[in-house]
C-alpha cells in the first residue's frame, strides 16, 4: 500500500450532513440582522433589552418588557468576590491567564447549586394549572422534588435571609401579568416553610423564574440570563484581581475585605469586628 | 512513620495570604450593593447599560453614556451561526453537552482575530497624542504593528466591506467626544488602504474601541464587552440547535441557510442561487 | 457615612472556612510525594500507568493492572477529527486562540451523548449481583434506562458496526477479573439486540467500564479517564490545524480526508470514490 | 418580501470550505488507526507513552524514548491541592458542576506564569547553536527576555528551593543526548544566578523542555504534555472533593492540611506547628 493522499474521509463514508437552518441572524455584505432588524438601525434606537428580548423570543417587545428583561439583568448582574464563580476567575486572573480564560472559568463553575437553577425554576413553574388551586399543585411539587433528593429551585439563600433583589423584582413583574405564577413560587414557599419551620425567602432564582416566565421566554434561557448578566460581574473581579494584586498571590476567602462606597448597613458589621 | 492525620500544609509553610480588599460589591443579609448602589433600588430604575457603565467604571453614568453603552451592546449581540464562536456553541450542543459547556466553549473561540481584538485597538488608540497630527500617530502605529507581525485591529472584515453597525457606532461615539478617537481609528483605516490600495473600512472593533474609550473604560473591558454581549447570541444559537436538530448530528457550515424574517438585500442572493 | 477602607467582609460574617484535608499530595522543599510516593524517585522507575492507577486508587498496581491502565489509555487517545470535541478543537485553532483555550473547548464536547459515559455505565455495572443469573439484572437495567429515556451507555455506536477497540479491551480485563462484568456488559448488548433486532457491539465506553471496574476504580473517574486520554488526541489536531491550514478557515467535516500512512481497508473506500 | 425559507447561506455566499485533510487518524467500520497503527492492535502491546509519542511526532518510539515521556508524564502528574488549577477544579467541584466542568475550569487557569510554559522554554532552547560557546548564547537569552518584561521559562520556582524532580528528569534526558540542550538550560539558571545573587534551581518546566525537545516534540507539545499530565490530578482533586467536604463550600487554602501516607521531610514541619 503506498502512502500519501487518500481520497477517503477519515472517518469512512458516514460524514455526510444535511442541510441546515437558521431562523436568528443573517448577514449581508455591510448589514447584520438579527430577527428580522438591522443591528445599524438598531444602534442608538433600540435599546438592549428589547434587543436581546427580539433575539430570544423571536417577536418585538414592548417597554414594559424591555424594562422588565433589563431589571433581570440588574437584579444578576455581580453578587461579590466570594461567590465560587467570582473565585474561580480571579483565581485564573492571578495567573495572568488570559481574559477569556477567566470569563469561561468562572461560568464553569455555574451548576445545580450555584447559578444553573433558574431553567430548573421555569421549567417547575410552567407546570402550574392555569386554573384551580395552587397549592395542591405546590404540594406535589415539593413531594417530587424531595422524594428526587432534589432542592426546590427558587427557595432559600445560603446568605441572605430574605432577599429585597426578588421582592423588587417580584413587584415588578406582577405589574405585567396575572401574578398566577408569583403566587406560585409563594405557595412553593409557604410549603417549604411548613416544613422547616423558618421562614424561606423567595430567592433570586425564584423571582427570575417568575419573570422571565412573564416574559414568554423558553426556559432554556433562564440559565443563560442569569449567567451572562453576572459575567459582566467577573469580568469586573478579573479586572481588579490583576490591577489591585500580585500574581499567584494565595486567594483567601475568609480575609477579604471591602473597601469600596460606604452602603448603609454594613457599619453595623465593622463595629462587631 | 505514622500514617493518619498530619497537621501541616500539604505545601510546607507556603500558604500564608495577606488580607485583600474589593470595591466592588458587598452583601449583608438582605441586600447587595454594587458600587455603592442597592441594587434592589436599582431594579426597574436604573437602566441595565447605565448600572454596567457604574459597576465597570465606579462613577454613576449619564444617560448619554448608558445609551452609548447600550447600543455597544447591541451592535456586538450577534453575528450570525457560521461565526468560530457559533459553530463551537453548536457543537457542543449537538452533543447535548450542558449549556453553561456550550456557552464557556464559544467564548474560548474568541481569540486574537476574532473576538479578542477591541482590548487592543483601545490600548493603541490611548496613545493618540491629545494635540498635533495624527497621521504622524497612524503611520508609526501602522509600521509597529507591521513588523510585529500584527494585524491592525479595527480595520477590515473577513466577510464585510463595509460595516454600517460601526459607522452607526461612530456617529453616535461622535456626539459625545471631541472627535480624536474617531479621527485616530479613522487616520489608521487610511493608512492601510494607502498599503492595500483598496479601502478598508473601520470595523465593529475599532467602533467599539472609540465609544469604549470614549466612556472612559479600561481597556481590558473592550474584549469582556464584546464576548459576554455575544455570549447572548452564543444562547441562542444553544437554544435554536437544540430545538431544530437531532444530537450529534454533522455540522456542514456550507450548507446552511436562513429560513427568519425576510430582509433587504437577502432575496438578491436568493435569484442568485 | 464616610468612605475609604472598611474591615468587613464583603459577605458580611458568612465566610468562615473549616479546616480541610487532602491525602493526595504533599510538596516538601524539593520534593513532591503523590500517595506518599516521592515523584523524583518514580521518574524513570515507575511506569505511567502504575503511578496514574496510585494516584487514583491510593494503593500500588501490580504490573498486570498498571499494563491493563494503560491500554484504557491507548483505546481512548484519539477518534479522528470528525469526532464533535476535536471539530471544537480545530476550530479554537483556527482562530489562534490559546492551546490551553483548544483543549478546554474541545473537553467541553463531552456530555451524555459523546464522551462523558463511562462513568455511568460503571455505576450500572455496579449494581450487577455477584451471584446467579444476569440476564434478569440485565432486563431490568434495560427497562429501567428505557423509561426514563436514556440510552444504553456502553452499547452501541454511531459509526462502528462491531469495536475491536473493546473486543481486545474486553480480553485484557477477562485476564485478570472473574469475568462477572464482562458477562454483564455483554448480557446488555444481548438484550439491546433483542430489542432492536440487530447485533449491537460493546462499544468502546462498555469495555473501558469493565476494564476500570476491573481495577477497582470509583467510578467518577470513568469519564475523566477518558477525556483526559483523549486530550491528548485533542492537542495533535490542535497542532495539525495550526500547522496546515490558514487562520479563520471555514471547517467542512463532508470534505474532510485522510493522508497519512496507508493502512488496510482503507484503500477499498478510496476505490469507491 | 415574503417570509419562509430562503435559500441563501447566513452569511451570503461567502462560506465555501476548501478540501482539507488529516494525517492524524483514520478509521473504518471496525477499527481505529492512529498514526497507521491499528488501536486493538496496540492495546495491550504498545505502552501508552510509545502511543503517544506515536500520536505526537508520527513515527514510532524506541523504548528508551517511551520511557522518558512516560517520565515527564509521572513528573507533571500533580502538585497538591494549593496550585491555582487545583483550586479552580475544587472549587467547580464544590458547586457539583459537572466533571467535564471541573476539569476545562482547572486547565484555564494554566497561563505564562503556572502550567503553560514548557512550550516557550522548548521554543528559547532551540535556538541553541549546534555548535560553539553556550554562555554567550545564554546571556543573550537573559537580556531578550529582560528587555521584554518575561521571566525566564525554566528557571525557578515559587515555593521549591530545588527540584529533585527537575534534576532526575534532567539525568535521565541526558541518557540519551548529547546533553547539549541540558547545558543550555543549566548556562540560563547560571546566567540568572549571577544576576540575582542565589541559587536558582532548573525547575520542572526546564527539565521537561529539555527532555520533550530530545525527543523531538513540536514545542507546542510542550505545555499540552504539562496540562493534560496534570489533568489527571485535576481529576483526583475533584473526586476528593466531591468525597470529603460539603457542597458549596468555602475553600480557605491557609486551613488545607494533610492526612495521606507519611513521607519524609514532612513530620519536621508538622513539629513546627
Amino acid at each position: 500500500m503506498s502512502t500519501g493522499a487518500h481520497r477517503g474521509s477519515p472517518a469512512g463514508k458516514a460524514h455526510q450532513a444535511e442541510p441546515w437552518s437558521t431562523a436568528i441572524t443573517v448577514t449581508t455584505d455591510d448589514r447584520v440582522f438579527v430577527r428580522g432588524v438591522a443591528l445599524d438601525e438598531a444602534i442608538g434606537r433600540e435599546a438592549f433589552p428589547a434587543m436581546l428580548l427580539r433575539l430570544w423570543r423571536g417577536d418585538p417587545a414592548t417597554d414594559d418588557e424591555a424594562a422588565l428583561l433589563g431589571a433581570c439583568l440588574v437584579a444578576s448582574i455581580d453578587h461579590g468576590p466570594l461567590s465560587p464563580s467570582a473565585l474561580v476567575t480571579r483565581t485564573i486572573a492571578s495567573t495572568r491567564a488570559a481574559p477569556m480564560s477567566g470569563l469561561a472559568g468562572g461560568i464553569l463553575a455555574f451548576g445545580e447549586l450555584h447559578g444553573a437553577v433558574v431553567s430548573r425554576a421555569m421549567r417547575i413553574l410552567a407546570t402550574v394549572p392555569s386554573e384551580g388551586g395552587i397549592d395542591p399543585w405546590a404540594d406535589e411539587v415539593f413531594e417530587t422534588e424531595r422524594a428526587a433528593g432534589r432542592r426546590l429551585p427558587g427557595i432559600g439563600h445560603r446568605w441572605h435571609h430574605s432577599d429585597l433583589r426578588a421582592e423588587r423584582l417580584l413587584e415588578l413583574a406582577a405589574a405585567r401579568s396575572d401574578g398566577r405564577h408569583e403566587a406560585a413560587v409563594r405557595a412553593l414557599a409557604a410549603r417549604v416553610r411548613r416544613h422547616t419551620g423558618s421562614p424561606v425567602p423567595v430567592n433570586i432564582d425564584g423571582a427570575l423564574a417568575v419573570a422571565l416566565t412573564s416574559l414568554r421566554l423558553d426556559p432554556a434561557y433562564g440559565d443563560f440570563l442569569f449567567a451572562i448578566a453576572r459575567s459582566f460581574g467577573l469580568a469586573a473581579h478579573y479586572v481588579e484581581e490583576q490591577a489591585r494584586e500580585r500574581p499567584m498571590r494565595t486567594i483567601d476567602p475568609t480575609s477579604a475585605r471591602y473597601d469600596g462606597a460606604s452602603v448603609p448597613g454594613f457599619e453595623a458589621l465593622e463595629e462587631d469586628e
